[in-house]
């Protein structure tokens, strides 16, 4: 990703000394310019170099966010929503400057309506704080991408992860938003009921959105019920494809898996060296089953003997929890174990999704690819949705192997394009990935740019991300 | 609903018979303009009048469709899309005439993609011949709102039904979709993997959008495997209480019921004449489980018990094909149940949707309003997703018994934004929602109208639907 080749943005320095100075009037101390804060606030937890805002400012409410945002506006400023600093794609950075309005302190649970399976919060809630409070409940939110990201942020990249598979993505989760618009308008995108057909669905259009139509403030969100039970399994395969037909196999099925992770023989030899496991150094399968006692008895035995028929070897179920977290152990290490197989080494995040049917060959071409380019490059992938990542190990100082790993980057994506696929299933397209959008959707991306427009006029909201306006 | 407080829209006659005149030497007899034909296209199913269109044309392909679009945006000449005509807000009625662009003969099934779980289809293909298509594939398509409608029309309208409660709605289903824009560019708005976070959501801006921003002329569909086992069951309740309260904590454990439907005692009585049943004179529960053998068996056996604790009685659950029809007869018997009920009658049919823990208050308010209202307006509900209709009998010729109605239906609909409902569930908008859009979605509608404006700048896709542009 040659950063370079995008446009570059103007500094509207006048505008931003202005604002500046009307926002420190209003907000004083929660203004923040020290350079340790405006670093972190353009943190990317990738080899994409962060570039810095202006300030940062905390905000406490929808009304706060409305009043920077009037601000801002008026004089023509940047716009960087911020939630956790986790986005994988440049998402938070600061390429002309501007105000970073960080929402980690609206923090609060606003509501948790049990009869309805929701609860609506403020943006900056964290997953994990979220599950942390319903804990007495007997409910949960199920969308786990990972890191501890704000449910604000899940939103605004339509996040998803493991278990995307039997509950969907943040597409399928937020029941509606509260937005602060670029002209400040505060809209909420949609009532609590369960399902709607009055009018344009705003709340599917500010997820996904990655800050550039308005800042999400406020979410509600579906819960579920904490399953009676819950199995794990694990299996190994010859190859991807045997691990791929048993997946498509047990979905045609309609055995409700809520996780189904591959990882290839590179994450499995860097797993079984960072936590001393012991696993064949071939494909595996991770699963987990929820569902009933009988069910999830039921769900695992199916699924051991349709992995049976594919070549599966080591076919091993578990209920109880120590179990489960035993063999789930290789997965949550997953990412400390491929940083700790590159010491030293940034990454190169890929994050292709395409048609189940395609995904065999697309992880066989991707790997020979990745061999080829004598680049280290482990493969996880959410196998249910057709979703897998290529971390691809790079010295940051080394201008010809970062260039290797993107140009290795840029044939993935054109690769899953070319088998119906998307250049990004759960990790935005922040400035990385801008340039994929018109191969991805044609004329379709005119259609971005005019909506864009139309809310976003002056393209102060997070300019620079999702849409290369040319 | 008074048609009549919505601003009249004008006829564009030059504009009209100019496009009519190139229109027809480029289709000849495939353009029509006999009054049963175009009578029949401003077809309503309901007490709303039809407004005709000046011809129909019976489009072939989406690049018939886009020299179709290209004539009349050129002569600023409105595009109404039909598929079967099943709307129940007058969505095809042409209030300023112009070209019913007929899309029943796109019918064809394009590609079924059985490991990836999807189908591909011309707009024109209805939901029956779809599932009748994939008979032999073992898979089948789940939404059903009752009528054989179009799936492109099903798309327009972000249509649901009585599965909804397990499969979501239309918004959940489609997967990409190809639409002819205002200006004539065919979009296609995703790949075809399950999930994506390339950009903003086209697909589901477009699912919803009730022909009001382009043309849907293809669509890919999430396709679902038949269930190994299905079984059925019902329960009456002595009021609707019990029943709201059964299917609250059946969902609170995580029952996947896949239709959980309400009958009130008004329909049982209509049914229970109709098709020679003897139903309590009661609310009534009917429901479907769809699972493993084992699995429908549980999930109808703990229903069954929590029915038991909030007063259910009568429960029965049974699996045979036979038996299932038997129960359910009741409820596909229903719409001719109310009609037999009330002869000569046309119906103002109402669609709300509450979150499920006001669905007990928001159902006994409506009773009791329909009581006092002194007419006949019997009550189904998805209650698994808190939507519920009441069908009001009126004498069409009878102005007072029309207008009692009308102003029974804006209290439905003020009742269901006030428990944070919505207007419609799944009828979509119309013209006669659209008076609702500014109550429910607040400055929301404004950004409707300037997604419509930038997209649709001269307002010639289905004008006078959805939105009230004022």
């Amino acid at each position: 990703m040659a950063l370079a080749d995008l446009e570059p943005l103007v500094r509207n320095e006048q505008g931003i000394a202005t604002a500046l100075g009307v926002l420190r009037q209003r907000f004083g101390e929660r203004l923040k310019t020290s350079n340790s804060l405006r670093e972190q606030h353009a943190h990317t937890t990738t080899y994409v170099p962060g570039q810095w805002p202006d300030a940062v400012i905390f905000a406490h409410s929808s009304d706060e966010v409305r009043e920077i945002v009037r601000v801002c506006a008026e004089h023509l400023v940047p716009i960087i929503p911020f939630g956790t600093g986790t986005s994988l794609e440049g998402g938070v950075n600061a390429p002309a400057g501007g105000i970073s309005i960080d929402l980690s302190e609206m923090n609060a649970i606003l509501a948790v309506n049990a009869e309805d399976l929701d609860a609506t919060v403020q943006a900056g809630v964290t997953r994990k704080a979220l599950n942390e409070h319903l804990r007495d409940t007997g409910l949960f939110f199920p969308i786990d991408p990972g890191a501890d990201a704000s449910l604000g942020g899940m939103a605004a990249t339509r996040a998803s992860g493991t278990n995307a598979v039997r509950y969907g993505t943040m597409r399928d989760n937020v029941v509606n938003l509260t937005a602060v618009m670029p002209d400040g308008r505060v809209v909420t995108t949609a009532k609590r009921a369960r399902k709607s057909s009055a009018g344009y669905d705003l709340t599917r259009l500010l997820v996904g959105s990655e800050g550039t139509l308005g800042v999400i403030t406020e979410l509600t969100l579906r819960l579920y019920g904490i399953p009676e039970s819950i199995s794990a399994a694990i299996c190994s395969f010859k190859d991807v494809e045997g691990a791929c037909k048993t997946t498509i196999a047990a979905m045609q099925c309609g055995i409700p898996m809520a996780r189904i992770e591959l990882l290839d023989a590179a994450s499995v030899a860097a797993i079984n060296a960072y936590s001393k496991l012991d696993y064949p150094l071939a494909p595996l399968l991770l699963l987990e089953f929820h569902g009933t006692e009988a069910g999830v008895r039921e769900q695992a035995e199916l699924f051991g003997e349709i992995a049976d028929d594919n070549g599966g070897s080591g076919f091993e179920w578990v209920t109880s929890t120590e179990d489960r977290n035993r063999l789930w152990q290789a997965r949550h290490d997953g990412f400390w174990a491929v940083k700790a197989s590159a010491p030293g080494k940034e990454f190169v995040v890929t994050d292709v999704c395409v048609p189940i049917s395609r995904l065999a060959d697309c992880v066989a071409e991707t790997a020979a690819d990745i061999t080829q380019s004598g680049l280290y490059g482990p493969i996880v992938g959410h196998v249910g949705d057709g979703n897998f990542h290529s971390s691809l190990a790079v010295d940051p100082a080394d201008a010809e192997e970062v260039a290797r790993a993107e140009a290795l980057a840029e044939r993935m994506a054109m690769r899953a394009l070319a088998m119906d696929g998307t250049c990004t299933g759960e990790h935005g397209v922040g400035q990385g990935k801008r340039r994929y959008i018109r191969f991805e959707h044609g004329a379709g991306a005119d259609v971005m740019a005019a909506i864009k427009t139309a809310i976003d006029p002056d393209s102060i909201m997070n300019p620079g991300k999702v849409l290369a306006l040319d």
